[in-house]
C-alpha cells in the first residue's frame, strides 16, 4: 500500500510558507505500515489539482490533501475535488452548523464568508473538525481514498491522529510494516559516529542506516521493513541494540525524544533544580527546556543578561571581569554560572556567553566562540565551578546560537550521568 | 524557465527531518524569476534517483539536488549523478585539497571516510564550499543544469547565495520574472483581514493575491508575474499599496521581516530601552527577540521566573498576590512587569503569565489563558501600567506560546506606534 502527499498552496510552492505537514504526515504514516511514494507540492490551480489528484489516484491507494479548504478565494481544493470527482458542491447542513458552534465557542461573529467551508462534492462526506472552522473532505475515486485536511498544522495533526488515522486502521489499508526509529547523539562529529558504526551501514540492506546532522546533533535513522509490524520491530530491535552498545555516552535519546527532554527528565529524576544564565543565546536554551511541559519540575528561572548592565545588576558579575576579560570569557561565563545559583538557590546552573554574529566579532574573538560555564551549589550552599568550555561553531547566527545551546544542555547531561 | 527540485534522503521522505532547503530555493528561484513547477522528495535510492534526474532535466531548464553528498553510505547522490550522466566517478585533486584544508581549518583530522567527497562524474565540476566538507556538484544533461548541493541547511544556503545564484545569472537562465511580497498582519483573524480586501482577491488575476495564517500572524501574499523583472515590480508594487491601505495598523512588517524584528527596530529608532519578565513562555519572547542580530541595541535582561519563588525574589511581586490571585492573573502580569522595569531601568516592560498546557488547565482557569501586562517607566524612574490583556487561545503548548508571544509583541508595537 503506497500513499502520496499532495501539499497544496502557492504559499508553499513559492517557499514562502515550510511544509511542516508533509513530514508529520510521512511520518505517521510509515507507522501504520504505509510508504509515501509521492509527495507534490503544487499553487492555488484549481486544474492542475485536479489533474494531480486524478493521476495519482490511479497510482496510488491513498492520496492525502493539505491545505486549501479555507474560506479565502485562494482556497481551491474543494473546488479541485469537485472537478476531480465530476461531482458538484453541495451545501452540507450538518456541516455548516458545526462551523457556526465553533464560532459560537469561541465568542466570535461568523462571518459570511466561512459559509463556503460546508460546501463539498456531491459525493464526498465531510469529516468533522473540532479544532478549527475547515471540516476536512472525504471521497473515494476508483478504489482510491482521498482525504482533504485543511493546512492549518495544529487543526490538521489532531484531525489526523484523531479522525483520518482510525479510519486507516478501518479500512485495512495498513499492508506491510515499516517502522524507524531515530538516535539521536550529541558530542562527537557526524564521520566521528559514522565510524564508530561503519560496518552495519552496508547497503541495500533492511533495516536500512543512516546518519544526518543538525545543529550539533548528530542522528542515526534506522527503518526496518517485513510484513508484519512485529516482525519489523524485531528486525528494528535487533538493529537498534547492535548500534546502540557503539555510541555510548554519545546517545541521549530517540525519535522525537530532544536534549532538552531527555535533560529535563534526567534533572527530575535525580530531583534537582536548575537555572539559567544566558547571554548571546538570548533566552534560546529556556525555550527550549520550556517547550517541553513540565519544565516547572525542574527550572526555576532563566535570566537572561543581554546587557552589561544586567550581568552586574541581576547576576552580580563582577565590574572587574567584564573590564578585564570582556562578556565573552571564561571567567565571565562562570561568574554568570556562580551568580544564578546565588540568586536562585538552584543545584545547577548553566551560563552561557559568547559571539552569535553576524556582527562583533574580532581576530582574537570571532564570531562563534561561544563560553558555557557549569556550576554546582555544594552542601553549604555555594556555587562551585564545574565545567568551563570553549567553543568555536561556524554557519550562521540561529546555527550557532543552537549549537551553544545543545552544547550547553550536553555539558549538563554528562555531568549528571557522570554522577558529579 | 521552470526548474525542479529535488530533496534527497529517507530521513526526509520519512519525516524524520523537516525540508528546510526547498522553501529557501523556491524563493531565492522566485527572485530571479526562474519558477519551480516541480518539487519531488525521494529516498536513498540512486536508481530511483537517476531515473528522476533523467526524467525531470527532459522537462526542466534546471534541476537543483539537495543532500546526499557525504561522507557515508546513505549519501547516494554522486552515485546515481554518475549513473544519469552515464559518467564515471573519478578523484577531483583540487576538491580533495580544499576538503583537507577545511579539516585544517576546524583543528580536526581529516577521516579517511570524507575522501569519497571529492569524487565526481568525470564530466561534471566541482563546486567549492568553504563552508563544510561537501563540495557541491555542476553538470549538464543535454540543455539542462544540474547543480547538487549538500543537504546542511547553511552550507547549502551560503553555497546557493555565493555560487549558484551568481552561475544562474552569468548563464541567463532568468526568462520572465515573479516577484512576490509577504504583508504581515497582527491583531486581527484571517477572515477579518480576507474582508477587508475580499474585492482584490479575483482569481485568476495578476498579481495573484493569497492570504495564511500562522501563530496568530496573518499574512497576505501577493505574486506578479511580467516579462521583466521591473515591469513585474510595478505591477506587484501597485496592487501591494491597495492592500496596504485597507490593512492599516494591523500591517506590521513584510517578507522575511518577523514581528519581533519589526519591534526591535521601532525600539531603536526611538531610542527606547526593554526588558521582559517571561513566566508560561519560558524565553521564547526573547529568543525571538535575540534571533535577529543587533537586539542589545534594546534588550536589556529577560527575567524568565518559571517558579513562584523566582518571580518573587528576581521580580518582587508581592506573595500576597500570589496567594490571593494566582500567578496566573492580570495582577500578576501587572506585578511582573513593573518588577522588570524597577530590577533593570527598562523604559518599557513586557509580562506575559499563562498556561500552555497540556496539564495545568482547569473549569476556572483553562490551558491557553494567557494574561499580557505592558509598563512603562515614568519621569520619575517607576513602572506605570499601560495595558494588561487577558487572551484565550486554541492548539497545542507550541501554538499557544507562540500565540502568546506575539500578542505580547504586537501589544508594544502599537503602544509605540500609538505614541504613548
Amino acid at each position: 500500500m503506497s500513499a502520496a502527499i499532495i501539499s497544496q498552496g502557492d504559499e508553499i510552492l513559492s517557499g514562502q510558507v515550510p511544509d511542516t505537514n508533509f513530514p508529520f504526515l510521512a511520518r505517521k504514516l510509515a507507522k501504520i505500515g504505509i510508504a509515501v511514494q509521492t509527495h507534490l507540492v503544487l499553487g492555488d490551480s484549481p486544474g492542475r489539482l485536479a489533474q494531480a489528484i486524478k493521476s495519482l489516484s490511479a497510482s496510488s491507494g491513498l492520496v492525502l490533501l493539505t491545505g486549501g479548504l479555507g474560506p479565502t478565494a485562494d482556497d481551491i481544493t474543494r473546488y479541485a475535488l469537485s472537478e476531480a470527482l465530476a461531482s458538484p458542491l453541495q451545501l452540507d447542513q450538518p456541516a455548516l452548523e458545526q462551523i457556526e458552534q465553533h464560532f459560537a465557542r469561541l465568542k466570535r461573529p461568523m462571518s459570511p464568508v466561512n459559509r463556503v467551508q460546508a460546501m463539498i462534492p456531491a459525493t464526498a462526506r465531510t469529516i468533522e473538525n473540532p479544532w478549527g472552522t475547515a471540516p476536512g473532505i472525504a471521497a473515494k475515486l476508483g478504489q482510491t481514498h482521498i482525504f482533504a485536511l485543511p493546512g492549518v498544522p495544529h487543526e490538521m495533526r489532531a484531525m489526523f491522529s484523531d479522525r483520518i488515522e482510525p479510519e486507516l486502521r478501518r479500512l485495512g489499508l495498513a499492508e506491510s510494516a515499516i517502522v524507524s526509529r531515530s538516535l539521536h547523539c550529541c558530542g562527537a562529529g557526524e564521520s566521528d559516529i559514522f565510524s564508530l558504526i561503519k560496518d552495519l551501514m552496508a547497503r541495500p540492506e533492511n533495516p536500512q542506516v543512516g546518519i544526518t546532522a543538525k545543529d550539533g546533533v548528530i542522528t542515526v535513522g534506522i527503518t526496518a521493513r517485513a510484513d508484519s509490524p512485529a516482525a519489523a520491530l524485531e528486525l528494528l530491535d535487533e538493529k537498534s541494540r547492535r548500534i546502540c552498545s557503539r555510541l555510548g555516552q554519545f546517545l541521549f535519546g530517540r525519535d522525537q525524544q530532544t536534549l532538552a527532554q531527555v535533560l529535563g527528565e534526567l534533572l527530575v529524576r535525580k530531583n534537582q533544580s536548575l537555572a539559567l544564565a544566558e547571554s548571546c543565546t538570548g533566552g534560546l536554551i529556556g525555550k527550549l527546556l520550556t517547550d517541553v511541559p513540565g519544565a516547572s519540575k525542574f527550572l526555576l528561572a532563566d535570566l537572561v543578561t543581554y546587557a552589561n548592565q544586567a550581568k552586574i545588576q541581576l547576576l552580580g558579575v563582577p565590574e572587574k571581569i567584564l573590564e578585564k576579560h570582556g562578556a565573552v570569557s571564561a571567567d565571565c561565563a562562570r561568574a554568570m554560572a556562580a551568580g544564578a545559583i546565588a540568586r536562585t538557590g538552584a543545584d545547577w546552573a548553566l551560563a552561557v556567553t559568547g559571539i552569535a554574529g553576524p556582527d562583533g566579532g574580532t581576530s582574537e574573538k570571532p564570531v562563534g566562540l561561544i563560553f558555557i560555564a557549569l556550576a554546582r551549589k555544594d552542601s553549604s550552599g555555594k556555587p562551585v565551578d564545574i565545567d568551563v568550555q570553549e567553543c568555536r561553531f561556524t554557519g550562521d547566527r540561529q546555527h550557532i546560537r543552537l549549537r551553544a545551546s545543545h552544547a550547553a544542555l550536553d555539558c549538563l547531561r554528562r555531568a549528571l550521568l557522570g554522577g558529579r
